[in-house]
């Protein structure tokens, strides 16, 4: 596939870490959606909030550059408790992201894995998330299929 | 609207409490889906670790009957935490059911209000939710509006 990449991808996927801020974790974000004012300081309270305050309930997964140096790829994991399905648990996959410059090399499909996989192995019985039409076709590469409608309410 | 209710509903909703298993809180979630084995204690169990370890993430709203023995509908909220958004917060509406015998009174209706106004005192910036086709003229009656479509893989 042709592809317009300066950076090329490291290995592996890791968890966010308190240094990614410096390594372009919001401007990241910012080529999913708005992501406003957030500061390197507002980027390590909610990262440690998220960490420290809900037990393991969030994973967020990055890619970065061989040399380390730029996170280009993310997504999130959300750890949803229920009583139905006997007291089971549903991962919700939020937030998946790919810098412009680095898709069409399998990052993004290297994320959801990954986010999956922790998914099956916090014992989730399902995982979901919700999509815009275009993008079905990349999460059905990853062996996720068409369900129910998205609903939204803004506030 | 023609119903065949037997319970009268009570007034207003309120958050689920230790007691509810006896009034047939589980009863009522196996008209929505599998429960399975979910003993009292496991429900308060599950209860109590919402609500003392996930600092409020959860609001669990119930309506009952006129004698407050039975609970005839439910909701749940949950609030991610993103960074996005100038780390902003996302309701999401989940496990929305109505006894067979109490629908068509406006008790779902109610439920799903007070969880979307919920959401907007916790300072969500959208709550959103996953239902069938058949159910999107039930939430759109409240507000909500179709958005995106809902991906799943069953582990
Ligand atoms: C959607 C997105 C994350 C995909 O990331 P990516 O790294 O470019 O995708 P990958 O290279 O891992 O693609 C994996 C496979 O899915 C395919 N694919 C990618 N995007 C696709 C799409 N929109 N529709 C159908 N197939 C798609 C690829 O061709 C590839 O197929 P192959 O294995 O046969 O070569 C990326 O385009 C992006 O960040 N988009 C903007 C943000 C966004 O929409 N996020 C999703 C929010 S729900
Ligand atoms: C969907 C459900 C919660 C609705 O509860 P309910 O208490 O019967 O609904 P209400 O009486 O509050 O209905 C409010 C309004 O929505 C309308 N409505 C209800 N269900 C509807 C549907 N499926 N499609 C379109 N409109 C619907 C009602 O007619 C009413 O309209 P009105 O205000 O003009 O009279 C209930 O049918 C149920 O428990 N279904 C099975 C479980 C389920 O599917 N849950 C949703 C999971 S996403």
């Amino acid at each position: 596939m042709a592809t317009t990449t300066t950076l090329r991808a490291g290995e592996g996927v890791r968890k966010l870490a308190e240094g990614d801020y410096g390594k372009g974790y919001t401007e990241l974000l910012s080529k999913l959606t708005t992501v406003g004012d957030v500061s390197e300081e507002d980027f390590r309270a909610q990262l440690h909030f998220l960490e420290t305050e809900r037990g393991g309930d969030y994973c967020i997964l990055v890619v970065e550059d061989e040399g380390k140096s730029r996170i280009m790829g993310t997504g999130t994991l959300l750890v949803e408790h229920k009583f139905i399905h006997a007291c089971g648990s549903v991962g919700h996959i939020e937030d998946i992201v790919v810098l412009p410059e680095a898709r069409g090399q399998g990052l993004g499909h290297r994320v959801v894995a990954a986010l999956i996989k922790e998914a099956g192995e916090r014992g989730c019985y399902k995982v979901i998330l919700d999509c815009a039409e275009k993008n079905v076709g990349f999460y059905e590469k990853v062996g996720m299929e068409r369900k129910e409608v998205q609903m939204v309410k803004y506030l």
